[in-house]
């Protein structure tokens, strides 16, 4: 609580005397203002008095009137400060009097103000998000207004510094910005948790400061496209949920399908967080430290991975004092299929949001997620893929990554044969950047064949070189994308030599053709292409050799993975009918009208296929219907 | 060596003068007591003399007779040690003497009392238990009777200090202690390997002083069970070893069955072990660098598990100078099938225990282990459950544990489906905690459950939190167990609403039910149950369903599970017999008379399993006979 | 370009003054010799004069003439320079002169003299091979003629210092040696591109330098044997390769077969790698960081080993700022089939060297390698195996290892079983060591047995206790082996025990045994020994049994095995024919005369092995052929 009015000058009686609080400097005292002197020494110049530890001053004999003691109050006023710091004061004649204290008027330096701070002592109040026992000092990581620096805090080596303070907390801490490591850090002198009600209003403050701090860049859409604008408002929630968590200092993991659509949308968000980090946190070490990308086979998000980023969670907040991390699930995420792994980090307060295109299950998965971007949310499809939505949103988050993102929606739209109005204008975009069609066709495929050999690894740079972002060989790396594609390419044919001789043909009474490939016993196993995009691409073949309609069943042992052109199947009502005609099945399944994959005990593999097509059958024929969007394995 | 007797001052003739070792210093003088002298400098106030390297004196003229020349003996006793640290001696008339050396008396100061002498030199007598050589100095830790405490050593930067110095050996460090990385680390002046006989004297004392503090804690025991006193004696002598291990700075490596019991055996040790390492070590890191916990899927110890901890251990050797670490075998360990996995590491001298409650060969083992407690040991049984020793064991090692562990026992027994007498007290027991049996079973389907989806993965913070040891918020982790328990149950329905199907059933002749289940064909595959849990199951519904006595077989394309309630199997016995009766099956497994698993080639399954079913139809009935600990596979 | 000649001190004229550069230091100063002096001030004891911004002195009054003023010129030649540093001048009549410019004289001091002059300041140019931005200052990795130092420039904590200069720079560094971390590393005060021409000369001398250095040691083959001298120039190539690379600051990548022969080449050579880069670098860490050996299960270099190799080697660059390393495929990569995963190195401009001993397809893969040893390329065969060739490539990189070589060649003969000439010299070299034949054929086997439990991992200590090179304990290790070899042993028994009652035995019009067995179905699975190990014991087995000629067929569900002696199969052809033959059989495979394996899919397996068998009926006996060099899975 700072002085709230300055007394009046004047011969006439004042009404309230100022009392410094001991730890008050001469910064605190205003011109023409009265305060509580106390007489520490007397010379034969004048007196010395205290006004508190810091201000001391003295008081000329030519001003005084009468005798005084040592110990003796007295109210004064400044004179004077002289360059060499001495000040003197001069006594106010006052007899009636409240006193009212005042408290040091901490100038908070915002953590944007650091680096012109170095070496110098400063206060900083914030919010403690990360709380790490080195096994020297403590670091409190501090969230202000404007970013995050860590604190170093010294109590004994390896010794928890100010034990009562945890994250969560708001604190004032007066320290010394020093470099670190190539880092800001401040060396903590003190650290003290604010009051309930302080607390509150800087909460408030600091709070509204990372909110509007967080508020997403307005950027013009890349194309003018009428069905996207129905998902901007969604994605700029998302937007500000990620760019709030950086600003709060909370880890992100990022969970993503491993295929060309999914890495379309991983890659740009994760740079774009990245460099939003570097510039929020004064540790360079925050981007690597704060942001994960792992890329995920199922087509959806399996208990295993759900266990697994639990643990490290976890384990990072037991080693690093971090916080739990927000879940953003790309390219997968919107069905009831990852129901049980949202349940298992709902325990654990783990935020998390969704962009995906597959067909959702919204009222599955909604009080699951804290954000939820899916264009079937707006009675939109699969054509508006996740990485279309992915580098808007990171734009979003991060706008001058533009410049190197024109061509991912391409990239994205080839990938998932998104069959949008938008593709022209993504493709002439993407065009203007020297990506022709056939390019980024490589891209694409060069993205599958290369996610496929990296299994669960993420390879950042490898990945960002195939596709172009963030990288900085243009020539060697077309000369990659062409490789790479065109092993993808032969690899492909390969698979499909052994297979069409396999491939079994019926014409359906619909009218349509079904075609099915024992991808077990027709096709090499643990190689690239694998069943699904295997399935895919015989599926594609067919229709192009024998027009609509086309279904294709891709089976294994225990599973069956189908695609369909112009016949309306309804993948999960027919795996709902399945469940029960076929008792002892188990069967299980997922997908939507025309995509999908179902599941079942080996033993029972021939019931079901047969119930499957007796199904198919009987399907309508909806030649608007295509499968677009592939299946992973 | 130090002086034996101080002399006797007066005016007769003394028998003893002593004579300083060239380190000594004026501590190692005593008043009353003569010293041989020699005269190093003469001035006109008195002569100058040398006692040792270390102690000079005058001798004031004053007290003189006769003439002296630079290089004379003289005895002398102190006359006095002025505040600025001069020494004055006097001259002792002494005719007839025998000369008896003093060695300088290093006043060790033990490794409890190092924070204390922070920046004071000190000395330090104890045994070389690592050598890590750095890029800096060369890292000595050493154990004496109180602790371990790493000394650095400088020679040249990153050149082994003291090369003839390995771990064995006794040594004498004169260094001071200093914080370093939140540790207290010794930066040594000066180091020295004992002399034998001295070594073999220091040797003994922190020998015997260790065996001291290795004595394990004599906890009473949490329940009252005449039948668990029997294993009390070799679990103190388990506790003794692990505590003796820690104390002579060794790692340990905990390898457990990755089931309910194996786990609540394995948690409480882990901790009670890092706790104990955390007080003896002055080094932080030390807790998680010397004990690791590393589940085990297969129910016994695999040689591929074996070379990958042989592997490691002498990686860590290499690197960081780590003695190889001791093996601690729980919930798995007592069986022939261990054997080839002990005898790899039995090259390397590593120490082996193990607490099991499976059915054991111990001639098998016996020769190979340092420890072994099991239940069959002592004509007990599989109900005294690993996780019941392990409690009993951890608090042996660290009783302060014990309020976190009284419920656990109650988990390890539900988990394993103990039917021992003793059950109702832990269930008790566990009560008073707040764990009625609902929560205990919820704890152990969702340990369970969590275990299969960490695999290979410790999951340290996520498995505390399920069992609630070492977990600190209450609410939440009941939330979760429930959610976990919850999953568990309907993956189980899910997986036994197939199977059931596909169940078939035989009355044997001998009057017990037998039901097979083909887990291959009629099971999901990869996932949760695994084929052991989902065979018995089955069999657990099918006991409830027809009372006993039932036999259930669960088998895939080269293995068969075996469960059995009221019949006499006697599965090694099987084993042995259809090794020989199926030539070229390939037939080898394990277990005991109603539970184990048998393995065999692919293409014989069907003659192992007739000749298997004929065996069962000749069975004796024994309704005592349950197969309460489940298998794993 | 420093001074080119002194000039002539005398009384007649001057044709040149030499004109000190603005850095000259009085170093750079000659007697006897006129400069080019400034007058920038006037006392009444004579005048100052600079030469340089380095070099100022005084030129007496007393040889003075005429006046002065500051800022004239003057030629002065040097009289004296004084203990305490003054420099007197004296003036030099010259009437007329040419003015030529002395730049300063930088001493260099290259890597090999920096221990001597820790703590002074030095010269040092030098190649720039790693740029590591830390949080704290850049390091860059100077390779000069004689090793390589990391160099220490701090701009700003975590800035790129001197950003313009980058990898493959040749700079000159003014600098400080300091210890650090126990290694030397220079304190960089400052750091100059070299101009092109100068960097030119500087570059050449480094790589003339360096290439001289990199010659391979010329050392003694360890036996006389005439064969192998027509591959010791392409060895020698390799080995000035190897060396050029570690002198040249590049990482080396060991890819090697995961079997007997391949560790007996890939243990030596990296381990001689080890060592040199240990001579070469100044950094302690380098002989972990630049060298990595890894073992590859297949018979060639897969696209997933060859994605993770370049993933990795593009973080490193990211993250160390490593250069990409070099791949050394060892007992592997001479055929067709790895042509895909050097294609896929090739984009990043990788080099690529190879010593094998497998049948070659030298045209497919000649242009992607920088190197290439291969005794069929000289009309010799796998008898020459790869660990013989390797150990004298090692001991060409570095001779001192040759004494803990002796015994290895022979191991790796027996390994592969060699039928050389010259196995009988490599045995009794060996035998000399202490390794009779029993002894390394334990050896042989341990190395096999370990390497197949050791799956993916390198196992560095274990493998070198067991192949016992730069391994300390003999009599354990050799306890070690005795029980790896005798559990490799009882294992193939079990394993043939159940496979041998179903081996299928078949006549062949030819006159050759023809062996068939089902492994998948009438062998273990997942365990030792692997199904190709498996296939070649049974066969050795026939062989001894029935005498030549014998065809062994181990089949899987999608793959077959096969060997031969005494029949010609010619596995390549087989293959090529058999895509054609099995329509839709997806045939592919490799491997040479007498040894190769077969992929098909698996639902074509039975028209593949019929197709197979009628070929061999046809095949032609040949006596002299023998499948030696075993295949694994």
């Amino acid at each position: 609580m700072t002085r709230e009015s300055a007394g009046n000058s004047g011969d006439d009686g004042y009404s309230v005397v100022y009392d410094l609080d001991s730890d008050c400097t001469v910064d605190d005292i205003s011109h023409d203002t009265p305060y509580l002197a106390e007489i520490n020494g007397i010379v034969d110049y004048g007196v010395f008095v205290d006004l508190s530890d810091e201000v001391s001053g003295l008081v000329h004999e030519s001003v005084l009137e009468g005798t005084y003691a040592v110990g003796d109050e007295l109210v004064v006023e400044l004179e004077t400060v002289r360059d060499n710091g001495d000040v003197a004061f001069e006594p106010i004649d006052v007899d009636d009097y409240a006193v009212q204290a005042v408290s040091h008027d901490y100038a908070l330096t915002g953590t944007d103000r650091l680096e012109a701070n170095v070496g110098e002592q400063i206060h900083l109040e914030g919010e403690v998000v990360q709380v790490k026992q080195t096994g020297g000092p403590t670091i409190f990581h501090i969230a202000d207004e404007y970013g995050v620096v860590p604190c170093a805090a010294f109590e004994e080596a390896g010794v928890r510094a100010y034990p009562q303070v945890e994250v969560g907390d708001v604190v004032r801490i007066t320290g010394t910005p020093e470099h670190r490591d190539g880092s800001v850090q401040i060396e903590v002198d003190g650290l003290s948790k604010l009051d309930d009600d302080v607390a509150a209003d800087a909460r408030e403050r600091i709070k509204a400061a990372i909110e509007a701090r967080a508020e997403p860049h307005d950027v013009d859409p890349l194309i003018d496209w009428p069905a996207f604008e129905k998902l901007r408002p969604d994605l700029k929630e998302v937007a500000q949920l990620l760019r709030r968590t950086v600003l709060e200092g909370r880890p992100i993991r990022v969970r993503h399908h491993a295929d060309g659509d999914g890495m379309c949308a991983a890659v740009p968000v994760q740079i774009a967080l990245e460099r939003f980090i570097a510039d929020v946190h004064e540790n360079d070490d925050a981007p690597r430290h704060l942001v994960k990308r792992l890329p995920a086979k199922a087509p959806f998000y399996e208990m295993e991975d759900a266990t697994r980023d639990l643990n490290f969670a976890l384990e990072d907040r037991e080693k690093h004092g971090q916080q739990l991390p927000l879940l953003l699930m790309l390219d997968n995420g919107s069905t009831a299929e990852d129901v049980p792994a949202y349940e298992t980090l709902a325990h654990y307060d783990i935020p998390i949001a969704v962009v995906d295109h597959h067909h959702p299950d919204p009222e599955a998965v909604e009080d699951l997620l804290d954000a939820h971007v899916n264009p079937y949310l707006h009675d939109e499809d699969y054509r508006i893929t996740t990485g279309m939505c992915c580098v808007e949103l990171a734009r979003m988050i991060y706008p001058d990554l533009t410049d190197e993102l024109r061509h991912v929606p391409a990239v994205a739209g080839l990938s998932d044969r998104s069959k949008a109005d938008a593709m022209g204008d993504y493709l002439e975009l993407a065009a203007e950047e020297g990506f022709d069609e056939e390019r980024l066709q490589d891209v694409s495929e060069a993205l599958d064949y290369a996610a496929f050999w990296l299994r669960y690894n993420s390879g950042d740079q490898l990945i960002q070189d195939v596709l172009q972002v963030d990288s900085d060989d243009d020539e060697r790396h077309e000369e990659l994308i062409e490789f790479f594609a065109e092993r993808a390419r032969e690899e492909v044919d390969e698979q499909l030599d052994a297979a069409m001789a396999h491939l079994e043909h019926e014409d359906l009474d619909n009218g349509a053709h079904l075609y099915r490939i024992d991808v077990e016993n027709f096709a090499h196993r643990f190689t690239f292409p694998a069943p699904g995009k295997t399935t895919g691409e015989i599926h594609d073949r067919k229709i192009e050799e024998t027009g609509d309609p086309v279904i294709t069943v891709g089976y294994g042992p225990d599973f069956a993975v189908l695609r369909s052109d112009g016949v309306r199947l309804d993948i999960p009502r027919m795996v709902s009918e399945l469940e029960e005609e076929v008792p002892g099945g188990g069967v299980s399944g997922g997908g939507h009208l025309v995509v999908g994959s179902i599941k079942f005990v080996k033993g029972k593999r021939e019931d079901v296929i047969d119930a499957l097509v007796e199904k198919m059958e009987d399907a309508e024929i909806d030649e608007a219907l295509s499968s677009a969007a592939p299946i992973d394995d």
